[in-house]
């Protein structure tokens, strides 16, 4: 099967929709904004062996390198609107492009998001590369940048149970709730949408609480101080780990794909899903308490080439 | 060193100007869309050893992806506007990276073009993928599926002359111009300008000029026929090579990044750069033709998994 051949088959399911004026099948995409809004662009790489296991199924690859994506669009308060795919295969096995396309349309029929180009091409390993393209209102979008010494801070669902999912998985453990959390992130579009002109800063949970939490900290010149006792854990979580080693999970676990912000409490009182977890501070630390004790975290997180 | 630091040092050069309301540093990067305007979404991947020769440099490499990108763009009368870039190395060799970069941005800076985001991975080997994303006044973006029978086939610059180099470069000579045609493509960005609302369909010559053309037919649901006596060849391929095996190189060879488009003769008079090479016939096939002979060309090109 060529390239051509290939791309016709598994990836043309939905590329004409919408305001896309030509979809797959032209030297580019072409595509037409919405006026009044400004654009959001992303771009994330999964690679074998390095962001996911080699025994993961190819539909859990291509649903994941689209959620990823769609959380970084999340954590600006865009809508998803269009995406392009740079696809590097080991060979040509039919059966793992169509199960990878499968993935890749689940996680991104959910948001509406229309695939429209891409390029395929063949090297050592797979290596799975999705741009994504948000749209959000003019002066609306949400940034790192402006935490506020006094906002408290907030996390959505609950965090450590993707790292703790990942760690099963490499254990051979396949088919429990907190694998499927690692496997199939659920971005929170709908959550980033409501926490514009609400949160005044906000991240995504890629690498760790405490790692991004100390980005947004950084990007917004303050610190910040977590109470231990009120991380979300989840009960899935609590059930395999003691609680000393889900909170160690919910800091330095990444994968959780959840929105972490800060805001006045006031302006986020009537939203669901969300727990206030600490409180911006001056400084330039992230400091995690347990009652009247600091908590030493490692707060390196995840970083490539370190 | 590293990603964050790799980001910093490397790609972070112009990443906050013009239309970029914020550039590379937050979940994404938010861009000002011009108004009126459609956009071009294009992305292409270079895999060492698939689509570079081991032995080229980190420079030539950098600026052949973003070239490929901007040759695309062209294609459709768009103007370049920002690229995202992902990049996964096989090690993080300090040089290396800065020489990928500095020929990114001799490629990018050409045009304008600022890096507003990306994402660096480690892998078994270089993967560089680009996505660009180009501005064209609404309408006037060129398809491939214009083409009208009587048309003039039209081709910019000289062909060939990459196969060429790139053949040379395998066999070890790099000091010559063909090589660089190879290596260093220059897009045809402002003659894909031209060409809005007098050409009737456009394609860039990627994988060779009868695959090419074949393709905007294919798009047009017309044939064409070449007449090989109007080849544009190079002085530099004619000194190497003998007519045929020019001719042949001119034909199948790929990666010259000109421009090949359709438009009625009367419509291009007054542009330089450009050779009548053919015309746009009823059917579906390319045909290629010395004085009144029918020549056989081996037009499947150059296709990944094939």
């Amino acid at each position: 099967m060529d390239e051509f051949e290939l791309i016709r088959r598994f990836f043309s399911r939905d590329a004409n929709a919408g305001d896309v004026v030509v979809g797959v099948g032209d030297d580019g995409a072409l595509l037409r904004p919405t006026p009044g809004t400004d654009q959001v662009h992303v771009i994330d790489t999964l690679v074998e062996g390095v962001h996911f296991p080699a025994n993961i199924s190819a539909a859990d690859i291509g649903y994941r390198v689209v959620a990823v994506n769609l959380s970084d669009i999340a954590a600006m308060g865009a809508m998803p609107r269009w995406m392009t795919l740079a696809l590097t295969l080991w060979d040509k096995d039919e059966q793992w492009v169509e199960g990878f396309a499968d993935g890749l349309y689940a996680a991104a029929g959910a948001h509406n998001v229309a695939l429209v180009g891409g390029d395929t091409t063949q090297g050592d390993s797979v290596v799975a590369t999705v741009h994504l393209t948000g749209e959000v209102e003019q002066g609306e979008a949400l940034l790192r940048s402006g935490a506020q010494v006094g906002d408290t801070v907030y996390v959505t669902g609950t965090v450590g149970d993707a790292a703790a999912g990942l760690s099963l998985l490499q254990s051979g453990v396949t088919d429990v709730g907190l694998v499927q959390r690692f496997l199939r992130p659920e971005a929170r579009i709908e959550q980033g949408r409501e926490l514009r002109g609400r949160a005044h800063a906000v991240i995504d949970i890629s690498d760790g609480l405490v790692a991004d939490l100390g980005k947004l900290a950084a990007a917004s010149g303050v610190g910040a101080e977590i109470d231990m006792s009120k991380l979300p854990l989840s009960a899935a979580l609590l059930a395999r780990y003691d609680r000393g080693s889900a909170e160690q999970l919910a800091l330095t676990g990444g994968d959780d794909y959840e929105l972490c912000f800060t805001a006045p409490a006031d302006a986020v009182a009537d939203l669901d899903g969300i727990t206030a977890i600490g409180v911006v501070t001056e400084g330039d630390r992230i400091v995690c308490r347990r009652n009247d004790e600091i908590v030493e975290v490692d707060a390196s997180g995840y970083r490539h080439f370190s």
